[in-house]
């Protein structure tokens, strides 16, 4: 299988044409800033773009042309941009996330089971993030994620449910159902979250530690290979996990 | 919803009894040593019965007899006995299950999924568990069972995969795709499991921490509570919980 | 040896006669609501007293003209409260705490330890607590403690050292040789605290998780006993402890 | 101050390289296999040497020699080099230790303060520690050290108070005062140490968690600072800390 990587030079770029060779797949090539990446897409299977939101439209409309593959990691994208990659999914198979780090999925996707199963007037969840002491803000979109999968799987909403994050002074009592975030900042910490369900007789936690960036190449890489052979159709690693 | 229980007198059933009063349900009596069971199954709809695997095929022929569903916690039944319980699920809904508390059975189902999600060649499953000073046995039963669940995520078994229990020594590197065990003992702590699984780059840890076994009376109750209604079978308390 | 307890009808008393007995001390009696306390510094070697701040300076009077041992749990005692026990101090033992679990000032009084060793600069001091979920404020002050352990070891204060309590929002980075809090409620939990030192290379932890109120009992027998024979003097349980 | 390396040229030569830098010291130069290592001690006040045990004696020699401070990380010195060692030390100032991460001697020291206080009737004593999926020895030794720590602090030794490793089987209830050890493999964990006190009512832990072998040589450079003006002695990371 053959996977091409739109922006090769960066951090991320290095990381992912390391984990394409780590995995057995051959490198098609790659582009760098300014390059046309058509040339990209022919030589390619599947294409992994982590580049920016604004290259996100155009490679989603490469790969419909050609019907290539594409593993779709960029933030940010405006809702135009969004339909953009949906529609280009009719015509070519597409998997767009915004973590590709195999573990961080898992943790959302069972945290949305676990919800559904803990009732929420007898376990409290809490959610715990810790990121190296620069982080400028807390809580963690991922901890927000998970709390939103907390709420979903109990059939409501994070904003329904009651956000209590940041304890500090004057609480007043844990609000029953509520979903509870603290954030922790601190040392090079690339990323820790724990969900904590808490009832009078039993604790269930969830944890994940991230150690290095190379595992959003990892789940990239993983993902591009699950798309060989597909059909068309826009896919989340939810899918790919098998979750 | 009326429910039966079979040796109230117990800790167990003392126990069982509160927890059917803090689920609003009536409780419909309950048998003592010696007590026949017949009038307990009229007067009720659900039976629970967490005595001695011995009452087992007797209370589950007058669940079938009566139509009436059945709770059964007690462990150790023979193969004959399992087969009763069995065949009387043919006429009445039985749940039956080794552990109740919510929270284990959810760790084992759970555990099973992730174990499907992360390849043994990168995961690295370990399962670490801490009991009371008493406990005269390592690893525990359900330490056991989560690397049981691990292993048929894996599509395998616990016997296939290999297990490492209790490192000590010169124990070579870890093998690829095993499972390993550490026993903790100390204090009175009730029960604490978890699983983890450790890559390179991430670790995903599932915790369990149990507090006293009101845990497994709630749970029966649950259990009793999922059965109104429902048509003869034998279910788990996988049905029960919607795992 | 013979220790008496003022207030043995409360919760507390009754966890301290327990604990008096398990220790293979003898119980000289107790004084109940209304009971003069009198009779009871005499027929004791050493009284335990958590009944009220209003009758500490009361019973450390009595304790002064008696020379009878006291171990003083009561909190909240005024300026002048703690000026009549230091004077009584001078003519009797007195163990005088805020908290009298063992574990608890040994982890406050090895937080100063660490803190000395693990400068501010290089290791970020974030402290968590988790307590049930009908605790009303935040942080704990045994969390708060130890975050003035912290500081003091650091020759600091944690006013100087700078408190971020409750990150929630845009927080900016993390301030060099600031002192974190977090706080979790959830469950029935008694009470959890941990201590992080999170440097790039390396994380140094310490826990301590309380499972019940008998805790503070078992460590006010432990003082009661260590006063035996000791002179005059207003004592901490960090002498009792030994730290 | 004016600090040389004794195998510069290797792994951990280059980290020391670093940390001396980082430290605002000067690095004095360094040795490469085969060279002679009088000129680096003419060079410098404190000269670093984690190369072997076979040059530890002749590197102390020069420092005994020079009057110069020596910071010696070398494992595995026979009796006659460790002795060797000593002898200079009446000449030089000689910090020589098994491991120069701040945070595990700290964990060491404070294992043997926390066993002092915590009575072993009490309080099990139980270590876990997790490394990567090559090694291929347990416990580890650090983990032991934690262990004759704790033993040390109850006035017994390792020997005496019974080790329970790698408990698996039927292992009995455990045995009172005994100190238990676990060991994890898995992923490329550098090392995890957690020793726990687990009593009835509470639970203390200690947390040290390696993330690179930065560490050791951040220490290394720490104790040469440390070693400034001071009387020639052989010194410990206990005394380089404070603790």
């Amino acid at each position: 299988m053959k996977i091409g990587i739109a922006g090769i030079a960066g951090r991320m770029g290095t990381l992912l044409a390391e984990e394409v060779e780590a995995a057995g797949a051959t490198l098609a090539g790659g582009t760098r800033r300014g390059d046309d990446a058509r040339a990209l897409f022919a030589a390619s299977d599947v294409v992994i773009d982590f580049t920016h939101a604004h290259a996100a439209a155009a490679h989603a409309a490469l790969a419909a042309e050609t019907g290539k593959g594409l593993v779709l990691g960029s933030s940010g994208l405006s809702a135009e941009e969004e339909a953009a990659v949906a529609e280009a999914a009719k015509r070519a198979p597409i998997v767009y996330a915004a973590n590709f780090a195999t573990g961080v999925n898992l943790v959302i996707a069972l945290a949305e089971k676990l919800a559904a199963a803990l009732p929420g007037a007898q376990y409290d969840a809490e959610i715990v993030e810790m990121h190296h002491r620069r982080k400028v803000d807390a809580p963690s979109g991922t901890a927000v994620a998970i709390g939103r999968a907390v709420a979903r799987g109990r059939g409501t909403t994070l904003e329904q449910a009651g956000r209590e994050s940041g304890r500090d002074g004057h609480t007043g009592a844990r609000g029953t159902g509520t979903i509870g975030f603290a954030a922790l900042r601190g040392g090079q910490v690339v990323g820790e979250h724990t969900l904590l369900f808490a009832a009078g007789s039993e604790h269930i936690a969830l944890t994940h530690r991230s150690f290095d960036r190379r595992a959003y190449a990892t789940g990239a890489v993983r993902a591009a290979l699950w798309l060989q052979g597909r059909n068309p159709g826009l896919y989340s690693m939810n899918d790919v996990l098998g979750l």
